[in-house]
């Protein structure tokens, strides 16, 4: 008896993995009762400062095809070379720096000469100056978009660290590989590894260099073996962000104004007449081009491929938002993409629904943390610190929002007898759901508790 | 010995179960040996109408990447407003209505004045008018285009049940979720709960501010809790469909023709100037607009982003055949699209073809019935009945055909050579073949017996 | 205790099954650390020829999305006309041969009279002359595309075996079914069956006329019912290449030039008028069309959307190379597209680094393998033999590459400071690696020895 109980206990264990295996097949990553503010999961520590990565299995980040960074460079910090198989948006949340992007198959436009200083002597006595590609000053607010494929470096020359957080879109067609972020290093390495990859586990990340063998780079870059050897950075333990040692000389344009940081960027009238000279960093900090802007309440700012049109190709975009203490974003939801927010600074309380009319999110979230807005879920922000401000990507380059609130929602669409009908209210009630809120956006609210039970 | 065969006999389960899965890690859900014409799997029930569903994960729907619902809206019965994870084409089988979109970001354009009548006296006085969105006037054969994101709503103007399916592709880019179905209610609720739903079982589906905190609400839409409240329809059990007391007086222009449903459509020149006026409906049932048409067999209309540009946001088409009793369509597949083939009146014999050049489907569909034609499957139509009418959803904005026999066919094309050595016929069959049907699409055929076992 | 123990080791065995499925949830097939040279897994032989086909599921072709396979169509074969789920890019690597493809909708063009000799005599005395679609002479290079759905045959009019190559892209949005290869035959049929089928083991594959019913067959071309069951091909165990018994007298205009193979390709101004006429073909093998040319290393051609508008709608791209021994072409990676490489003649060292800086490819490849180069991968291909030749199909209609050396290489785009200080390197070193090379894609090198155990 026994032992035909333990069968049947297995024929049970069996029928119930069996199950649980069939249930899953059908990909359900976005069937999200509960949602959380995601905090990094691993931290790559470097000499020049950290990567600071969040989990792209965790299923609300799964089901939105983000994979998310933070980096830290410290001052003198620089970010060695680096591409990824798939598109990316990158934010400055904090300090000033230098930004390098090399173009497949682009020529070098800056050039050493005497008119700009640094670095002049060394070329002059040696007899041959130095070219790169453009090289973009950096500041809070910037927002650069990255091709696939395209290797990009960040220089610290503030005296603060250098903050950016990236979200990499994994699921559109940019990415031809699977869903997983590969950073591909063309300089540096990583000794800690990566530990998302479940077959691999921890190991050592070197630069792409180190796979090939130290002949064939001697025979492409026509150098010796000794210098080849030197490329594959095997016995440098100072992972992607390296200490720069002495100046960092490179040919730049002065900035314009003395303060850095505040020099008016170039707008372009959107024509940009090839891909070597595509516009790719937008900031979205200037209140005066806000797309919304109450002086009491806050501003909201939107980079999508109308004004940067390189996003066309990644099909991606981003909201900066930047709201005062009870300032309240309305209930919204995402019309045509997943979003990605993540609060730069402050702190605000958010409600969020799900497509059963469940809350699924009903926190405060402060500085430093993330949260996945999957398309259609309604999401309300309301301001509890004397500041909230964070930056959401979206998976679309033309992201669009509908709110349930406000003078261009959808209740204001709808006609008096759907609401009336809908709700069962009189149509007094009706007007005054469809018009007391006159604001689109933002609106002024008083203090509220939070974080209630569900109701 | 018991034991040892009674484990032996578990490791043989195991291997097998183990093998099953792995067999199946490489998707194969278009590995269709045989077809079926499917009915929905579930019944919402509301006050005012039902919604049937088709279980989207059924093999075929699940290669087809739709999602199928009928809706049947009862005389007053108003649909309240929903809104998709995916882009939707909606087909009138019966009845007449009134459909309203809320566009994202639009202004309303509807508004009332005394000349328009209804609602006149309740607005002067309160001294405030309503005003709303665009409202259309939906009859048998027209063909709505929803993207993903915009809340839409149906009323039964009529005394009829107003009879809706639609098609909403789970599968291309305009839903960014995982492949399923998510309908999010403005208004209403559904008690039944859906049945797809393998994690959460059956519960009760309430609206989307059902999930806000009513102090929120209150505050966002500057009404008082109660209000709140009513808006969450938490008492509420008529589900998504209700009955509307008393007239349904929205503001919309007067039919122009008497008889209502008769109204010459407007026809725009296909350049539309905003997103907020942007077409969204063809109509599909006049056979003064067929693409084919022969008064003794029947005529197809289509409509695709050439006749309808909102469909090349939306990734669909839809074709509408009509044909009479012993008209045949000729064999044909899909070049580049899935179809989805609802019978909306009489009856027909099918047969479909799979790769292997088996026969998957031999079977008579009649009213009510739906059938998936994947890409690249040949399939015939042979009207059994008087007449046999059917509306087919295609998931590409521009879904070419490619026919077996006729004027433009295949067999055309081929040079008399190839198909002498292909079916080692003499060049005089072969001349038969090729050019005995001088028709493209649609060829009378006599009465046929089917359904018999496959060759 | 024995029982116990046993009922431990398989709750062991489960957990590990589980666990092992829980691991491979998330799709990993990129997650590539060593690469294989490929050689077909299954040879379908027919009367006329054979098809090799590679296996798409090795995880190196599941990861790139491609379908592979290999024509050899021996001298008065036909390969009968068959379409695909997908959208294909073909290559001819020997011979010479005509094609023909069916364009759905398009009328035939090609029509015979007493201007062009064969068939005259059968056509009058019939009192009816063929009509066809338009037939192409293929010669070595020339590079087709075909969009999915559309028939395509092949006829090898020359006196040596007819090779093509085709890679079909089975991850983008032409194949609407699942990710397998599904060819439908017109005619012929293949006794041997697919290999990789799964659900259905080995059985027949027959004609798509092999599924409807003769009567509807006989109904639907308005023939008898034993041409009908001819067309079925049921006794016809040929396979899907058949041998054309007497002269295949295709309507067709002659060539301009003697030796047929050598006409001048009618270049096109990149405005097609119309579907029906849109160019289809190029040929990559003419070196005064080449890309990168240098007389001493070899060329480089490309065909892109740009030169093959058609390719947009596919989007396919591909890369022909051509380098004589001991060219080497400069470490480089695919920026936004993976590529299938097959090597038509010749051999070459290869060596491929992965995005953990691990060599995942260090071999000799030879004529008639095939190499799979993910994106991001970097890749170096030198030519051991006296001439190299290779077919890299990639996919995206506008496939980017970046080189690590050369002139417009990511070295020689980053400022020397970058390059210091990330390699530890000095200035003088710096320089040496940033512009010793001043090629853009091919260099020379000495021999070397190859294989080696990774670094």
């Amino acid at each position: 008896m026994g032992r035909v109980s333990s069968i049947i206990s297995f024929s049970l264990t069996l029928l119930i993995l069996f199950n649980g295996y069939t249930a899953q097949q059908w990909p359900n990553e976005c069937q999200l009762d509960q949602l959380n503010a995601l905090e990094p999961s691993q931290i790559i520590k470097s000499e020049g400062g950290r990567i600071e990565v969040w989990d792209h299995h965790a299923p609300q980040l799964r089901c939105s095809g983000f994979a998310f960074e933070r980096f830290v460079i410290e001052p003198q910090g620089l970010y060695l070379p680096t591409f990824l198989n798939a598109g990316k948006l990158t934010f400055v949340v904090h300090g000033r720096g230098l930004m390098g992007r090399v173009i497949p198959g682009c020529a070098e436009t800056f050039m050493e000469s005497p008119v700009f200083g640094e670095g002049q002597g060394q070329g002059q006595s040696q007899g041959f100056r130095d070219m790169h590609q453009k090289v973009e000053h950096l500041r809070c607010g910037d927002t650069i978009a990255t091709p696939s494929g395209v290797a990009q470096w960040f220089y610290n020359n503030g005296n603060e660290p250098l903050i950016l957080v990236a979200a990499a879109d994994l699921a559109n067609n940019n990415n031809q590989l699977d869903r997983n972020l590969r950073p591909f290093l063309i300089a540096g390495n990583n000794p800690q590894g990566q530990e998302w990859l479940q077959g691999r586990k921890q190991q050592k990340q070197n630069n792409i260099f180190n796979g090939f063998a130290p002949e064939i780079l001697a025979q492409a870059f026509k150098i010796n073996v000794q210098t080849a050897q030197q490329l594959q950075s095997q016995q440098d333990n100072r992972g992607n962000i390296v200490k720069v040692k002495g100046p960092f000389g490179v040919i730049r344009p002065p900035l314009r104004r003395g303060e850095g940081g505040q020099q008016p960027q170039e707008k372009t009238n959107g024509l940009e007449e090839t891909l070597c000279t595509m516009r790719c960093t937008e900031n979205l900090d200037d209140p005066s081009d806000a797309d919304v802007y109450k002086p009491s309440l806050g501003y909201i700012s939107t980079v999508n491929s109308y004004n940067l049109p390189i996003l066309r190709l990644l099909r991606l975009s981003a909201l900066r938002g930047s709201i005062r203490k009870n300032a309240m974003v309305l209930p919204q939801w995402n019309v045509n993409a997943n979003a990605a927010l993540y609060v730069t600074n402050g702190k605000a309380h958010i409600q969020m629904v799900n497509d059963n009319g469940e809350r699924v999110f009903d926190q405060e979230i402060s500085s430093g943390q993330l949260l996945v807005v999957p398309q259609g879920f309604s999401v309300m922000k309301h301001a509890t610190g004397e500041q909230f401000e964070w930056i959401e990507f979206k998976t679309n380059e033309n992201a669009q929002i509908n709110t349930l609130a406000g003078r261009t929602s959808v209740m204001r669409g709808l006609p008096l007898e759907v609401v009336t009908n809908g709700y069962q209210i009189s149509p007094e009630e009706a007007r005054r759901v469809k018009f007391s809120t006159i604001e689109t956006t933002l609106t002024h609210s008083s203090p509220m508790s939070y974080g209630r039970p569900r109701a």
